[in-house]
């Protein structure tokens, strides 16, 4: 992994790790919103905003609280996914998952909270104008709502056990994960305001970015090692899910993997050439060659 | 209930029964939202909200995108309340709640839906400058999060079971219905901009609104008429949770009535007399004597 990435996913993770003030009410509900937060995910959301935002201008802190809302949305969303009513699991990144910690009831009131202080963190940012705030809220509610992220989980969910087609798998993903990435470009693109042309090239960068994600994910669910994943691979069979895998074929998969990584790349190419994409490709290999 | 109040709720009901548009993606989620936004709950939060502004300023209907999250805010509370791992609730105004009719799992996610639709719905007011909608969206996520609504539910349910004292319970209360009726009043005080002293008489005749209701609930929860009620009553005995009642006996419990609803009426005396304060006066009364 490059310099920078590693320099963000560090600063990303420091911010986090303070960014839920202890309420004056005695429960341990804000330990539970940060047990989740601080757990040690890669951060690929934030990180790929900042950078995002750091090729385009020559301040990238300016996307912090961008950074820590889209992270809190996030980790929302993954506390409830492991709920025993969704997905059932006891295991999270190697860890127990909150509910296994803290109780059901706490895991569905922390997942809450922190959906509700992504929009806080957004609009008390002293360092941002109004009208960028403003355009951030509007990207981050449609991302993350039931026109968005929330509306993918549904027909994900729905969708489990039952035969679908890959139009329909494509929807999935472009709702339940491409949403939040393409937030993660499009956040920085709402903050730096760039021409027309960057913004659109960017915008079809991340929803390559999206499918390279979730066509990676379904091929290490069977191939991938169990080690590197620490999760157990074969999970998408057990529930019965249908996958680029299954749709498609490992090779099937691997060509369309290459064919959007090779997209990816040609979106950058088309940006000005005072833009140093050299990150930006990064991340491009980061998601084409990842373990886990 | 005076003319306008209905006028008001009517209104309300209007707007909420349009106000989720439908996704692409082919689920029931949206009509899972809809069940419950639209199940006909009383309208107090937005009513509150829109009276106030119209007492303020000449145009109420600039509270609509706030009366109408707010709205939401409580609807998705009350889906998540009634789940299994909360309070397990098969009906809710006498009509089966969101679990029952849609399944757990759509049920969390159509909470969460709803209150991300919530911030969605105020950044989206073509009608409000950027300045109100960022003071808006502050006021709802404080409010409404760890710090107000959801961490007064955390302590509730943390509380069941156990003896609390007076300071605890009234914790409870500002935190998990005080807050969201402080955001109907101070929402209107956002929006309106009216002198300091408004704005601070306004503020404290909201938090003993936020106390009358509780103090009232807990009454109607033992000496309430079930039909009117259209729920059984006994159910905080049941649960072993400590009230007003419980702590204070009936004539303690009416006695601090009394107290908030004259103290209410004292903020309401302390405006310039240019406001017309009826309706205001009105939502004391019908706090004071609801019986449902």
């Amino acid at each position: 992994m490059n310099q920078k990435i590693n320099h963000l996913t560090e600063e990303i993770n420091q911010l986090l790790a303070t960014s839920i003030e202890e309420s004056l009410l005695d429960t341990n509900l804000e330990e539970s919103m940060r047990y989740s937060l601080n757990a040690g995910g890669k951060r690929i959301r934030p990180v790929l905003l900042l950078l995002t935002l750091d090729m385009l201008s020559n301040d990238y802190k300016l996307g912090f609280s961008s950074a820590l809302g889209l992270e809190m949305i996030h980790t929302y969303s993954l506390i409830h996914d492991d709920l025993p009513a969704m997905d059932d699991d006891d295991y999270r990144r190697g860890k127990l998952t909150n509910h296994k910690v803290f109780g059901e009831w706490k895991a569905i009131l922390a997942g809450d909270a922190l959906l509700t202080k992504a929009f806080d963190v957004i609009i008390n940012d002293t360092t941002l104008d109004d009208a960028i705030k403003v355009k951030l809220i509007r990207r981050l509610s449609f991302s993350s709502g039931h026109l968005g992220m929330v509306g993918g989980q549904t027909l994900d969910m729905q969708s489990e056990g039952s035969a679908i087609d890959l139009t329909t798998l494509e929807q999935i993903h472009n709702a339940k994960t491409g949403a939040l990435l393409k937030f993660a470009v499009m956040a920085a693109v709402d903050i730096a305001e760039p021409e027309t042309l960057v913004a659109t090239a960017l915008e079809q960068y991340s929803e390559h970015l999206g499918l390279m994600f979730q066509i990676k994910d379904d091929l290490l669910d069977i191939y991938g090692d169990e080690q590197k994943l620490g999760k157990a691979v074969g999970s998408d069979i057990e529930n019965d899910k249908s996958t680029y895998v299954s749709l498609l074929g490992r090779s099937g998969a691997e060509d369309k993997l290459a064919y959007h990584t090779q997209a990816a790349h040609q979106c950058l190419a088309q940006l000005p050439d005072h833009y140093n994409t050299e990150n930006l490709e990064a991340i491009i290999q980061l998601f084409n060659n990842r373990e886990s």
